[in-house]
């Protein structure tokens, strides 16, 4: 086999396999948070409102979750359908909409983030510590090179969002609705992991 | 930190990046392949399409790009809509229907492939081969155990597309389409296929 091959070979690889893993991780993130009447999709949407500063709105969401102007209007249209959020129009310029949380969206929300951050643990409970930095470490790069070719849509805030954001930010933000510190949320100390 | 908290963070972080890095990724080729008249969804099911063997039924595709039997169900009129593919009625069963390629499809698929192609290599540019063999490696061992979770509707049918569309049959299938070394990129009889 060739250099070439291999390494258009690994490549390949490597491109499927980052959206084949995150396209299955979602979809069982669909399940897990359908146990509470969301979407994974909706519950991506309260997460962000979670970690994003008051006043949020749609531009806010769209540049947390990756997604267009037009799609987020309208899956923020399903929402405040459902009762998960509302729409407020107090910002001086009144034209603007800020999104808030409903009580409906708070109750759905708290199992669902329970939910989903024991399938998170699940799904990265074969790798070591490890291997979860380097798998950081190689993401972090990738995205980094990704934020070129994505173009002008994806601007400055995708860099801010990502870097301000980071996870000690989100932790604290969401530490009242993870049970971080519960027993079985301790790593296992000098015991081997199961696969 | 405690340990706790550093596994915890890991986790997050980890989750966080596979999310947001194939989303980037999912965004770029959206615009990359978007100079075809294609949408990043559009061009996947396409890719799915060379990739499956004849017939071709819209479950196949559902199994291959990670989408429910509805979601496809509307892409794929939406795709008919265009012109990119057509449906042809003549399997045994005259209820089923099998999906094929247009020519316009097949006009739009082969430069959005160049171009798909060269913006993957672009973005995983910053990875030495063994980081891509790492990557690989791990994002494999995330994809084997999300596959549990992901409950029934993702049955035997993820994991054999998975293990059979292998990389060599898959790069074999757009050779056409992709500037590697033909020679390279054929079968490789008698030997094992890596994984």
């Amino acid at each position: 086999m060739s250099e070439e091959f291999a390494g258009a070979s690994a490549d390949l690889k490597a491109w499927m396999l980052l959206h084949r893993t995150r396209d299955l991780a979602f979809r069982c993130e669909d399940r897990v948070v359908g146990e509470f009447g969301l979407t994974a999709e909706q519950y991506t949407t309260l997460l962000a409102m979670k970690c994003l500063d008051d006043p949020i709105r749609p531009t806010d969401i769209g540049q947390w979750v990756g997604h267009k102007v037009n799609t987020v209007s309208m899956m923020v249209d399903r929402m405040v359908k459902a009762g998960l959020v509302g729409r407020v129009r107090d910002l001086p310029d009144r034209r603007e909409v800020r999104l808030v949380i409903t009580k409906k969206g708070e109750q759905a929300f708290k199992p669902a983030t329970a939910a989903a951050c024991q399938l998170m643990k699940q799904i990265l409970s074969p790798l070591t510590h490890e291997d979860k930095l380097t798998l950081i470490r190689l993401l972090d790069m990738l995205r980094e090179k990704a934020l070129e070719p994505a173009g002008p849509e994806v601007d400055i805030r995708e860099r801010e969002t990502c870097e301000t954001r980071d996870t000690a930010d989100m932790m604290k933000r969401l530490r009242e609705y993870v049970s971080v510190s519960t027993a079985d949320a301790k790593p296992q100390r000098g015991q081997k992991r199961k696969r």
